[in-house]
């Protein structure tokens, strides 16, 4: 088995600081968690301004906005045009996180109670609700900063497909952990659907706002594509063999959720018939999930699932960084290749 | 006591057929109906489909498309051009049904069971997210049928913003009925985001898309506003006059989550402290709810609560219609004032 691997934040224990990727995301970042750090703030005193502002500060990683403003540079556009939609799409992010959060019964995000753990799951949905409506708010605010209604509209229009997506997504994920279905064509849809719809909609919708040509929307859009499964791949592979308790969000989440990851897809396509049967007795097991996990880690690393699965994921970041040939040579382009490399090499 | 009155349908048992509102309505609905009843068939096996469509189809009585497209012909503008935005509007509102139904613990809904009752509550969360962004991409359809990009942004920012409005209110509902705040400006303020804002969202967005200028959307969101406030007031005495059963949706669903209507802050509002006393406790009891509910409806009626309530719906209701003045005379616009009508004199 391969070792946990360097640098980068998961998707859990998002931070702020870009160590590994530079000045402009950096900066970039910056600019997203302030605005954020402001919305939601003029009604404070009301229990959904309370909520939003839990849910997004400090904010994570901010990964999805970066990944739009970059997109925009690299088309050639204004990241000042952008930046309402960036700060959108962490708030479609988030809501996403919070409507999580209360399926998967976690009690913490970001090394802070969930929003449901906190304040009721009741009151969680309606927060994530919100938020959905603040992305296209703040959509509809890129009109102010300079982007064309024709383009906006454009936006629009892939911003909602990809969050169809992302719920087609979770609702797939449903029902494969409810069948216990290890089909490999149906794992690799949902993760396009669940996690790469997003990082699509983030790229496409910073390319398209900024106004790039067909072309170039076209190539973010399968970059974006290709990120996104390497992302959710190098995550599966993750919650296995990080340390329990290092991340803001309990990994036994997966394990606790019965959750169909690639590792244990690959392991169970390899196994014998007594081999099937131990994992999905331990997926659908009810003991102990630290001990749970403990035994799935130790059948998928005789397996070798988890090298094949991380395997997979660099096949799919290279996939995204060919992807980018299609674009002129730009600082962000190259930004771009380095979170396709970056995916794949982070230990949490 | 007044004793229930005449026309229309209620939100829990909505019904396609329009008897007293005419035949151009009826005819929209049908439209409206026929365009939902295709919506979310293309992919559906999946189980994020089957729950979208059980949500939509059959459809209930289609109340805020319909005030979409007549307020784009109050002002003069074309219902094909804005037929998609009606369509979102209703997948807007059964979201927030959707969402309801899991806060509200109602198992029925448009009588057959509610999507959280068939499909559980983490895959109901999912469906009604997925009709949020479907109420988008329906706007953004609009640019099909022929709606400018200009008109179809500024529908974007109404629509958003009248999503959060509803949010807060149903947040503001949650912290009312937690701390049994008898607030009169309070409630009337969480009525107009809870109700008003989509009806809102509905009548600005249909005038909007359809070209209507500044004075024509102003006086259509004033006359939604209105209405809004009029047709959940009118909600809130039904819940106590009409009877149990005759209903899709339970009408002990406001007894067993302790809200607090209109009728119930007018009769605490003038009850000595004892009485005071009776109504927290038969609102906060855990008895029997059918039992609470004629305790408590036998205690409105002896302070003349229901109908100083019903009074109040009527006085919106006529603002509402006072509001039209500002339009040019069209048979929209005597429709929407006859809606106005109809909104108080239902009894379902």
């Amino acid at each position: 088995m391969r070792g946990p691997v360097t640098i980068g934040a998961a998707d859990g224990t998002e931070q702020r600081d870009h160590p590994a990727l530079g000045a402009v995301p950096a900066m970039l970042a910056g600019r997203v968690a302030d605005a954020l750090s402001q919305r939601w703030r003029e009604d404070q005193q009301s229990l959904l301004a309370s909520m939003c502002v839990h849910a997004l500060v400090p904010s994570g990683k901010l990964f999805r906005p970066i990944l739009l403003l970059e997109s925009a540079l690299a088309v050639g556009g204004d990241a000042e045009v952008v930046l309402p939609a960036a700060v959108g799409a962490e708030c479609g992010h988030v809501a996403s996180l919070v409507h999580d959060d209360i399926i998967d019964d976690d009690d913490l995000r970001r090394g802070r109670p969930s929003v449901q753990h906190k304040f009721g799951v009741d009151n969680a949905i309606v927060a994530g609700d919100a938020l959905i409506f603040d992305l296209f708010a703040a959509l509809a605010e890129c009109r102010a900063t300079g982007a064309s209604t024709e383009r906006i509209v454009a936006a629009l229009e892939v911003v909602a497909r990809c969050g169809i997506d992302l719920c087609r997504g979770q609702s797939l994920e449903a029902e494969l952990c409810e069948r216990m279905d290890f089909d490999l064509d149906a794992y690799l849809t949902m993760v396009r659907l669940k996690t790469a719809a997003l990082f699509m909609g983030a790229c496409k919708c910073g390319a398209l706002l900024a106004g790039g040509d067909e072309t170039m929307v076209g190539a973010l859009g399968e970059y974006a594509l290709n990120l996104g499964c390497a992302f959710q791949i190098h995550d599966d592979v993750l919650s296995y063999t990080r340390q329990t308790g290092e991340l803001g969000k309990p990994d036994t989440s997966d394990i606790r959720n019965g959750r169909l990851t690639l590792p244990v897809i690959l392991a169970y396509r390899a196994a014998t018939p007594e081999g099937r049967l131990a994992i999905t007795d331990v997926l659908a097991g009810d003991g102990d999930p630290v001990l749970r996990r403990a035994e799935l880690v130790s059948i998928l690393t005789r397996a070798g699932a988890l090298t094949d699965a991380a395997d997979t994921a660099r096949e799919y970041s290279r996939k995204a960084i060919a992807s980018l040939d299609a674009l002129g040579p730009t600082a962000s382009r190259d930004r771009l290749r380095g979170f396709a490399e970056a995916a794949v090499n982070r230990d949490r």
